[in-house]
């Protein structure tokens, strides 16, 4: 099935281009990365970044992708509300979306959740470590029972979601903070994965457990070809007492 | 407890200002019924309505509000995104937010749900009957294993809300189909109830039962008094390696 | 995928082979049309039925089954503690369940539930509608929003079982009630599926839509790879203080 | 309200009389301390032992028992399975339960899970802290935004359990690993609270967090009052076609 999936990494890529130490990690932009890890592993995918016009996510391109998956972070605001819009409507229609690090705090994520997404955060080069609480689900498929990150970013909750569908991560950060690192949602026919890992400046999309993480959630988060569900006034299907 | 919970009760209060049809079943308006229910019901109740300056819902009004009920149906448009965004913020921080009938499209629901919470509809005089699927749940307190209502307007699912924390109540409707009618979330700190019922021609929020289900959801969705999360940079709370 | 996967499909085989009424409806027994349903859709399926030895359920036949379906009635008590226990234990470790009809009563699956797996029932040929309201769910594919049953035994709320992890079905009924026909959970690392159509005197298994979804549901439930959990005794993996 | 609920605190209670080193920190029993805590907080309580006849849980004790909790740890096997019927009985009718500690491998825990239970464990005086992730939860009321407890003994994740309707808790342990460590159920019409602190030879229960969590958790679980269902052989509501 993976082979015919159509995947979007979509990248604000901007500290790549103005930082020699982001620049020094992800030198094509952090999308190459998470694109390639994507290709390897049987997706057809094609990248987008906030400088293209309509940040490279215009009608057709959506049209056309079973999975977006989004990274960003300094720029949310840059983001065209109008494009937002669009987004959020193919999700609903049933395009799966993975929410990728900072981007807990983009504009779609936010939207489709209708909480603040807050969290604690500090960047102090600590070790996390992400459990799998869920073995049974199937972005666990592969991987083992714990990852381990030598070098991280910290989230710490609370974070401020909604309580995930699924929960098949929790982080343990070095500093003493836990965080639920990997969670579900279905938002209208749309599934959407929020998955922790992935700092600017620590080469974490290049790894093998992340990338397979990623892959499985593109399987789970296509879309699955359920009825489109009619909304509006509607006819009895019984005959009603007069 | 209940006698110290303060309610604001809100209309949109066009229909019955409007129709002589409406104003014969709700001659004061129908958050003077609810409000007269939860009156009844030991609750600090006020009102606010939408043609009230900053469609009475202030900050004062808001600080001393522990839930807010919501009633609209053909103006959505007009409430502003300003006092949409007051409400959204008040509930995040913990107010309950009890969502009656039409509001399924308010925009403070839809905000708050990240869908579009559209659903089939059919005005046709039909019998709901809602059953009780969680029989353990508070807000089934003193309540029938169903609730027969013998004239009421159709919803019909595809609901399109996220899938509830807790579904409370299933409706059945006499022309075919059904409806998941008492749903609750929880949104940032905030506790928010739909509740079907309560269309604008039928004299449903006199019934003891209906108003007993809101009472019940009242106690609810009251603020539970748990930690204000702190958000942003955090130091460490164990020491980190070097 | 679904050309790999092997499927049990297990009958009680009592009402089939004592009622000239049910024999006429599954001359063959209820399995093997289930089985012939399920073959068709691509997987491989062997049966196993009560009054096999080891009810047909030996270690090697469950090591090899993906995902065992369920349909018992009458002679639930029958079925030995001992190959319950065996199954139950195959579930958690990741066998797919599907439960099916009046198998809501079966001891794998009250076992698995923790609860009394009590409904409302009546024979009397009445007309079920099975709605879809979560159509972004992969057991939704290829569905129509609803299902309609022309004659189907009605089983009615409150249906005592813990809240679903996903719903995607819920059920009208022409008598008035409505039942959560299609609910999924996650036991152990094993998923299980409860479907809710299919009578022994009513054709319902015949019924292409039927078979789809017990093949979508054989396609979500079936094991995912991921980690085997370690419990016992754990070393630190981190050093702690003195 | 509290001052009416009737808890009814139980204890395997071998540990304290067996061992000098749990005596000296709890000389009368665990339960007396978890009594004592909940009785200054308002609540009617009584204890009840596994030596006592019956274990101290008649028909009379439980009948009048709206919430019970239960510590167990080396004794399990020792509760009679017709006891431990009688429990999970009364919990399916509404009784609450809150299930401690090493409590995770009791036989009504297992039950009404219908999972193993299993989890990592280790004994090395280790720090944890349970991190509030629900804020807006009523058993945080009053509970800072994380309690820190010096020695504990570490429980890990996979905690083989369905995932809770409601994750209230979750540890950290300088061992690196992390637990889901308040868990909330509903089971029948019962409530079901897990809470992870609590081991014999430290003294967690006289800590105030702690007998304040206990507290909300007894509040949370009590009986609601909602209806009692029908089970059975069901008249239609509706007239049938013929």
């Amino acid at each position: 099935m993976s082979s015919e999936l159509s995947v979007t990494v979509w990248n604000e890529y901007r500290h790549e281009r103005d930082s020699d130490e982001v620049a020094e990690v992800y030198p094509e932009g952090i999308h190459a990365v998470i694109a390639e890890g994507l290709e390897e592993r049987g997706f057809d995918t094609r990248t987008a970044t906030l400088d293209d016009p309509e940040h490279g996510l215009t009608e057709g391109v959506l049209a056309d992708t079973d999975v977006l998956t989004w990274w960003g972070h300094r720029a949310h605001d840059e983001v065209s509300d109008h494009i937002v819009e669009r987004v959020v409507e193919r999700v609903r229609e049933g395009m799966g979306l993975l929410v990728l690090h900072s981007a807990h705090y983009s504009k779609p994520f936010k939207s489709l959740m209708g909480t603040s997404c807050s969290l604690k955060w500090r960047e102090a080069d600590e070790r996390e470590r992400l459990w799998v609480v869920e073995p049974g689900h199937p972005i666990a498929a592969g991987v083992d029972e714990h990852i381990e990150i030598p070098r991280a970013e910290m989230y710490g909750e609370r974070f401020d979601v909604p309580a995930p569908d699924d929960l098949v991560f929790t982080s343990w950060f070095e500093g003493g903070e836990v965080f639920r690192s990997g969670c579900c949602y279905t938002r209208g026919s749309g599934k959407i994965f929020y998955f922790r890992p992935g700092h600017e400046t620590y080469p974490i999309y290049y790894r093998d457990d992340v990338c397979d993480v990623l892959a499985n959630a593109v399987e789970w988060a296509a879309p699955a070809g359920g009825p489109e569900p009619f909304f509006g006034n509607a006819d009895p299907l019984e005959e009603l007492d007069d």
